[in-house]
């Protein structure tokens, strides 16, 4: 309504709704990785079953990045509910994550072409890498919250922003972990990022299950 | 405004937000699975009119799955004019919806490849099963809400809860039928389920001009 | 904030929102259409510099579509100034003008591949008959707003409306025109196309210096 | 609320949703044109790997677009917060800006294309000369909105304009040095345009840092 906001802090309502069109975008173009398979004559309706049976690595590559990109818009989601406005240090570590969460459909692509494939580890090893940077542009995120405090709402309490931190350093030592063991037992590195993903939802299910009114999200 | 919601409930217009823009691309998506015809030489304006004229299957998978997706946005659309606020389980089946929305386009682009083909039935049949699972997230999505009955506002009326229930029960049984259908007779499957869609809009808009009040959509 | 609105009429920000969201993807879709030269070798400067010229055709029907799309927004950004609320008549009109609105960019590509061949008469006719259905979703949306009156606002003059009817009558009949012409003469019929677009423009811009106030875009 | 705006200005926040989504979408859709790799036999974890580093240009190509199409929506966002309203200047103004928002993947793409081939000249002249218009977008937007005073809040210090203005005037010159530049010494051309693009930054958070409150961003 104003176009002055507290001090020298932008409003956030636009953030909020740029950063939504990106992930919403990232999110429904995962769709375009997967090709109409083309089939050699003669064209079966068997020979077609059979072709879409084999995208598999397609659609759950696809259906992996999904749900990993939705929780990070939800992560987004609530740590946007945590802030009053927005600064030039906010807007950039904001920036750097919407460059890799737009980026995810590359891996995710060539995850499905080649997880079949003996080059899995390759792809597996580009998957992992991407999501390092992931966790690395949450932390910087994070890190411009926390060092200009003005941009924290006052009943955001402090106990809640140290323990999201203390997750929030694991995620990129979890992906280096992940990404050196892809290059030796690709399959169990994918297997265990995937694990860790749910394992994360169930933990912050638990978190806000007992801390239903100190969390802001 | 404020960052805090009733209880632990989530505010919903960022989710309606995103939605949208999840609803918005992937029906914009569908176009690009009709292809510009390349013609062998001679290029001539018969040979591109023909050339445009046996793209029907694909104008009229992208008409179908257009007025589909945008109806399962119009039922969105109602049901979240019903709820005041959104908890996690809603996020999970409503991320589950958008899911299978954005992966709409695939089986449009399948079924724009195969109709015209002895493959038709395994083409059909991946069109339905797609439905199916779209019948599926919109029972999980309508059961989220009623498991936790403060996320309803208090005016929604018991009767018209159950009512739409009982049709949302309805779907996944529709199309189990009609993907069974598919394999047999192929055209009857896939016009039965246009004929079901239209059905169920005419269905709906007989309900509301009964229940003008009642309807919170 | 509420969720019931006046009657059964549904809140239109939603609907301004998930139609902005379509009219902003199938504009920028547009640019997808134009190819990435592939140059045999030798590949040089002045070989890119030629195949980039010779893109021409694309560059052409893509500003043309872009500014064209961007009109009709703005002339759907004005139509929503004038209702209250919506209903579910509006609500199909409006689809059936988004359909056609994600279609723009296919018969775009094919005058972008077309207009410089023999074949270019097939093109032009896709194109101005594809701006037919678009004249015809246009009268449609107005026809949706009219049979309905408690859709509009009180303050919109009954003149302002028939004005704008009348407008949107003669569109469909030039787009016939136009495409019967382009069978014969397709360069004339497109230059008339742009050269009408530009008149629209013109006379709308000057209606609505005449008429500062009683205009509600 | 109201569907008259004050006089014959139409109310921004529209044109704000519909331009955050041409940015988002244009954002996002840079990822497309990095292509997955396809290898020849006999497919290795090694090969795999030297085809993604081998992708080096289309990654930088990325990334530099991305950052400055983010820049760009970080000015536009605060040209909006000076701005009370919007006429029909302005919107053709920031039409043409959208227009090559959205166009900017396509010198993207032929600059991951050709960076590395004996034809970077070429590609980075089209980079430069793309950039040349964004310039000249950004110069008519700017002078739609001085052209009418009635579209600036009455609290934007005029000095603060004037010095925006100079700034402006100098993208457009610059970027015609850079083309020039970039036939003969491409890479030395494309080197001080990401440069010139990073001192920007750092002037434009040093000009905020000296003045916080007179700054309406």
């Amino acid at each position: 309504m104003t176009h002055f906001s507290a001090g020298e802090l932008s409003d956030k309502s636009r953030v909020e709704a740029f950063s939504d069109g990106v992930f919403a975008i990232a999110l429904t173009l995962l769709v375009l990785e997967i090709h109409v398979p083309r089939l050699a004559a003669p064209v079966t309706c068997g020979a077609l079953l059979l072709a879409l049976a084999q995208l598999w690595p397609s659609l759950l590559a696809m259906a992996a990045s999904f749900f990993v990109v939705l929780s990070m818009w939800y992560t987004h989601h609530d740590l946007m509910h945590w802030v009053r406005g927005v600064d030039k240090c906010f807007l950039f570590a904001n920036g750097f994550l919407l460059l890799i969460v737009s980026f995810v459909p590359f891996p995710t692509a060539v995850l499905s072409e080649y997880l079949n494939t003996p080059a899995r580890a390759g792809a597996v090893a580009l998957y992992c890498g991407t999501f390092f940077f992931v966790a690395v542009a949450h932390l910087l995120l994070l890190r411009s919250i926390i060092a200009n405090r003005r941009l924290l709402h006052t009943d955001v309490p402090a106990e809640r922003v140290a323990t999201v931190q203390r997750a929030y350093l694991f995620g990129p030592l979890a992906y280096l972990l992940l990404l050196t063991l892809s290059f030796r037992r690709p399959w169990f590195a994918l297997i265990l990022t995937f694990a860790m993903w749910i394992l994360w939802l169930a933990l912050d299910y638990g978190s806000r299950a007992r801390h239903p009114r100190t969390n802001p999200g």
